[in-house]
């Protein structure tokens, strides 16, 4: 019966354009744009769950980033449109792993895998927390996708 | 008399090195990078006179931008050394108008010029203010470097 | 009878949602990235009438920035959506003006105006040229659309 | 008698003034901002050797880059000064691992490690080479100061 209540989301991958200004001289995408791609990812995987970064924020919940890793596998060029698998990957009480799996939107080829971690932290407090106990709601939509 | 109070100020040119990532598939500068620039010139002539960013930040006082122009008159690559020279050509109780020439910091070649304009802004107060009024330190030091 | 050989285009306008990489300490969209979105809607500008970036460089053309100007109205943030709309302001054989209004896409307050400057160069002959001359079926579109 | 053809390379740090640019909502360096201040740093390294940038380009070598990681340990603010230690961990004919420590210039405190990876690659051949075939004299400082 408990299942009556949940909604069950199905996150629809992040589509994206490349921007001319996010290449170099070499003629692709510069390696530090994938960095900043993950995060309007994060951003629309927020707003799919209905926890958008707004109402996250007024809550005073951010989830500042520990680390990140991006593997190049292949070259992303002006014009061309990807789509970015997010997925969260680890799920604990006061972090969480997630893993992005970049593909050309065209043809499905591989561009470029990557994952960052975050902690949950507490603006107000100005400390970190569980997500757990500070959104219950949101820590079980992510634990609900968590695979 | 009076001027004996005065501190002289002789501003020097602000030197940057262009960024690889500041290309763009052109081979050449991404013209949006000049307007950065222009801000990084700003920081550091403000730290020349002495009321660096966070001095004036402190005091509520923010100088936020209403316009800015840029022309292209030649092209800047990776690795190349520019000179930014900065100037208030206009100043006013509320607002001012600074002026931007780049050159190439070698050959001495125009790459660019630009012009922001700025009000003052409180942001405590959360209105446009007098500099004149507020700092009257910094506006004087403004004023004796109007040309 | 000519009319009837000629495609009618009616442009869309620009549609961007301002990403947290974009804001600034000041908790707002930082200034220079309007000139990027601006290329941005050049860019769905010229797929919307069929001469896509890759279309016009394979035949050499570029379209290089002389000048850019813009005009802060009222401030954008992150998660905000923004409409872009462009239009071609004047058209000469070398060389056009585009402008461009930004309102918020909900509210349609305006944000930002501003105007770019481009000539007509191409890459092989190295040099600037007339548009009319060397692609006239996209000068005609220009033309057309030009008010 | 060979070690007297050696110069031997005393590497200094780079150092870099965090831009309010690179600021973000939270009033820290965005996170993505420090995979580009590696890249500065790499090349400063590369002309701290007597290899910058265009004299390897001109050979047709490039430096692409396998992977990125990077651990946020603290932030780093508009106007701060930070010191960047790069060094190569990791050196194979065909590829190496790059080690970065950024400090604060000031206090010394750690902000951010990080680690790129990178293969060497024949732009005019188009593949992947080895570094100790196609410029022997770069491999040798490499490896000189490889720890």
């Amino acid at each position: 019966m408990d299942n009556d209540d949940k909604t069950i989301f199905t996150i629809k991958p992040y589509i994206k354009k490349a921007h001319f200004y996010e290449t170099d001289q070499m003629g692709i995408i510069h390696h530090s744009n994938y960095i900043r791609w993950f995060e309007e990812a994060r951003a629309d995987f927020m707003e799919q769950i209905g926890h958008g970064y707004k109402k996250i924020a007024e809550k005073g919940i951010d989830f500042p980033i520990l680390d990140v890793s991006c593997e190049y596998k292949s070259m992303v060029r002006f014009g061309d449109c990807v789509q970015i698998n997010m997925s969260i990957s680890e799920l604990k009480n006061s972090r969480m792993t997630v893993n992005y799996v970049i593909t050309d939107a065209d043809t499905g080829e591989l561009r470029t895998t990557g994952k960052t971690q975050h902690c949950f932290y507490n603006n107000i407090k100005m400390k970190p927390v569980s997500l757990k106990k500070e959104l219950p709601e949101v820590y079980e939509v992510f634990d609900s996708l968590c695979s």
